[in-house]
């Protein structure tokens, strides 16, 4: 069997479960005051290149997504993010069930536009009625997006500059940021990524963690009693130092560029694989995760041999497959797959 | 000057306040238990057909839609609706603040049809992922809809026969009912509504009264506890009997029905005299909103004798512009305002 | 039949009422842009002898509890509050439906004190897990309380010096301060309760108007974009000038004093005419309701002549029983219990 | 250095981290859709006595407690609860975070008897205004409770009867089960449990495992699509295995019964040590959490070499302290704490 069904099939990195193992009986006290997450704080702001920030280690992202929106948010306000983002779509209403409305932009591949944003913002200010409606007071982007798209350094200023002319915070939901930062072509660095937002995450879980997710910020002020937060959504672990052991593993010897840059590199491999087999490709993605348009009767006749994921309802004929790679893919699976196909 | 800007300027139609006035010094329970409430749901009961059935008295439009869609949906369920319904854009976010996603569908001037319900309710199920959506757990439809518009006998027992299939309850606003019911060449009834909804509301605020609206339901068993919800949410009126009391009038003599054939008319006779003046209609509206495309020039040199309500953010050169009449508006209003156009 | 059940059995003050029939018919904007919203404003800053501040006019007592905490308190915030305060009893769990716990200190005749607060805040900081709890992070009371009970000036002004110094505000719920200003033998004034407190609101439901409460505050930065809050909550009433209409009444010729001086003399006559046929009084009250210990077999054989009202769950063989006055009462009203007990 | 602070000071027990270890390269589907998942389930219910039951896994405490009570109760529904309970002090208002009241009842040293919930319930709906108040909807207890103590078989038969009366869910939350379970002198046992239980957890974090609990109810009824609610809450993990995995480990060869059996000896010497030293016995305990009353001198002397916990506010001379003892305690180190006070 092969396996592409997504980047969260296996435990963890060895070097990751192999941090845990040598700490293990190590004693400290809980809830994330132990000098693992100091450590793991410093080693964080360090690569963010940052001087001061504030960094927490949540478990999965939609508890993060949850918890840093509904900090960031007042009672009467909303976020703005693209209509196929992952808290408007794929989180079971995770953001309303705190209070808040999800205001959807058109997507362009998982994208939205500096440009967009500035129009909404504008009209609403000048719609008579809007104290009636929903106050846009974030902007929500993903990078990679859900479509293993990326934002070019240039479309990334547009939109944080937007966001500070508009004197609203910009957070940048980072779950898939390995395969980011390793994409081919990408001018978006680490450091862009943390001084223009004010608030993301760094994506643990599907990249190479157990489980766990580092939501970082260089302006601590937007996040005030944050622990509190967390134990108020059941987000604090009472083992505090899981999450930032794994995180120091990752950010150090460059683990965390290398699982994204190996498995970017096996995906883009497999896209030139599909593309001369003459299959249509369904968004034109530099990272992990690589979309297709196949025939069903090709889905069923693969199903029991690879594992890959439908996106979306099926389609009458023909419906759009993902595929997704991570550290554990090897370059015999993508020859295997390919094979197949 | 001239009134136009919507159907909520004047205090109360004068049979109404009379009611107020009359009964002033009667004692009478609070919260519900007086003798007003129980006549009052009895006379709506029977004006809508129903043997049996729930009705509650509340005290605005947000308000009776957040509740009643509070009650009807489980913590993890959304509610679909039209893009442009007035839960999705000019409540403030109150259905979300009780932490139900409002799950939009294109609109059609205003309106949804049954087939795009169908469609969606359809996809949501055959999606892989959909443990991780919204479910789409009821349907909010209003009529006369926020344009004016209204549906058909045929597209409401379509939207109702959805409904049913998928075992989802269908909620009507009906915030300005009585303009709807007195359309001329519509061909649904009050009773239509009350058989083809599982709840539905009859607007007294924008209708007639002082203040308040009546829910309505064929299904008691859908609304349990109504009052301890209603009271949860500050919406248990100390003196309960000042709703009941109003409707007790407004459904004597046909007054609800005259109320809206009154304002229908004139909102008729305004709409050709605008277009026999060469303007644009926006949407053409049976009811007592009418909507035209207007020169900003026009529209500011009538401001000092006019007024009414720029619908969204104008436009560079010319805006839409909504004229609303209600019990209020005379003959001699619509022809000073023609004349002035 | 004697109505001594509640305050709000009637409709409205007949003078009341007779400004809503007279203003009837003019035609305003709504959602508080009215002449009537900032005249009324005006004159309860004058009378509450602030020269700035914010005024709002809601519908009900627990809907505005429940705002006006909403908008104080942050995500993981609570409220500290007498254990029988109506926040914390009655409102069906309305504060604790938009997150917030209440925090109940124990009950001094319906009052706390401010060493109660002193004790609780210092304990809280001082515990090494507080960061696990909800922090206490505005006070409630109630003037007058559940009881009828009043604070003394000093007490008040404890109160308010413990909440200064944890720069926490103070919120008072007036809904019936005309029962309390007038009381025979208090020292709090109007504007020693808008200068002691952060924010408080003056009750006109139970105070002689047909539905109404202003919420004040001498500090209008603690509300922000409040219209789009009490939207948010349902509680913008389209017709916006409905209350403020009110209370320009009960705010003219001192009206407003009248009503609860009237019902206090009725109240302490009804105490008075108990005490001497032998009766035990529950709670020694100074305003509008009166609380005595009865045998069941009496208030059996009254139940057909008198409306009164069961305070808690009745005893095995004598209950608490409350009897209320307003504008209504008359000094007949009064003789004819007497008489009959 | 000696660790007592609290029983989550390690990572997990070997054995746990082994089957981590072991499994880490197997691929297997997200979100609970994997062997390990089933496995865990059928072990679990085995080991309860259960022929059929529902199994989820969850990551801690808190949000386990959380999103049970948020499934179990309705929008106007609270939680009777102990007033020192978990729920009720130490979760930053996570169940009001979701809408809904913590009901405290009198503590008897961490427990509520079944004569308080009856008279709570009886008292409430013998209350003519309880439709203002919130519903008594749900029991929580925890065994072994906050303060170490158990319930005896006939305390919970009481307390589940009375819910059965009342027709309401009890939920017992047993972070510390294990140390219940293996506790000399109780008489309840895991089946016990399940059975007079309507849902419960057993806890993982504090007895063993790296992190997670697992919920159990024999009524999988009451958990309608609690996946997605998990979901919303953000505690629906990528990589559903981990928990289960740790679970299966924890209940093979009894493991998760002499984890607490360890645990509880060690405690138990420990406490004869400090009674032999003169110590006064805060709560008497017979599970791994131990509270002495210890003067502050001594508190402070020990603190370098000692780790240990305040339990609420310190007092003026003498604080109360809490020990705890886990998997990873030795007999020495129950020695060297002895020979240090």
């Amino acid at each position: 069997m092969l396996y592409f069904n997504c980047d969260y099939m296996t435990g963890a990195h060895p070097e990751v479960l192999k941090a845990l193992w040598e700490t293990n009986l190590l004693h400290t006290e809980g809830y994330g005051n132990d000098c693992f997450t100091s450590e793991a704080k410093r080693i964080i702001l360090n690569a963010c290149g940052l001087d001061d920030g504030a960094v927490y280690f949540l478990q999965g992202g939609t508890q993060t997504n949850k918890i840093v929106i509904d900090r960031l948010l007042s009672r009467n306000d909303g976020v703005l993010c693209c209509e196929s983002g992952h808290i408007n779509v794929h989180e079971s209403g995770a953001i309303e069930a705190d209070g808040h409305k999800v205001i959807s932009l058109p997507s362009d591949n998982g994208k939205i536009s500096a440009e967009s944003i500035r129009v909404y913002i504008r009209d609403f200010y000048r719609d008579d009625t809007y104290i009636h409606m929903v106050r846009p007071a974030m902007v929500y982007i993903s990078h990679p997006t859900e479509f293993g798209t990326l934002y070019t350094l240039r479309e990334l200023k547009g939109i944080s500059e937007v966001c500070r002319e508009a004197d609203i915070p910009l957070f940048i939901d980072g779950a898939r940021l390995a395969y980011g930062l390793a994409a081919d072509g990408t001018d978006v660095t680490l450091k862009d990524i943390a001084n223009l937002s004010d608030v993301f995450y760094i994506g643990g879980t599907k990249c190479g963690a157990l489980f766990g997710e580092a939501v970082v910020s260089r302006r601590p002020e937007l996040l005030p009693r944050f622990e509190s937060l967390m134990k108020l959504h059941g987000a604090l672990l009472a083992k505090g130092r899981l999450v930032p052991l794994q995180f120091i593993t990752l950010f150090s010897d460059k683990l965390y560029y290398h699982i994204g840059h190996h498995a970017d590199i096996l995906a883009i491999k497999l896209k030139q694989g599909f593309i001369e087999k003459g299959y249509r490709v369904f968004i034109d993605s530099p990272t992990n995760q690589q979309f297709f348009v196949m025939p069903n009767t090709k889905i069923d006749s693969l199903k029991s041999e690879v594992g890959m994921g439908l996106w979306g309802p099926p389609g009458e004929t023909e419906s759009v497959v993902r595929f997704v790679t991570d550290w554990s893919t090897t370059e015999e699976d993508i020859d295997s797959l390919l094979s197949l196909i």
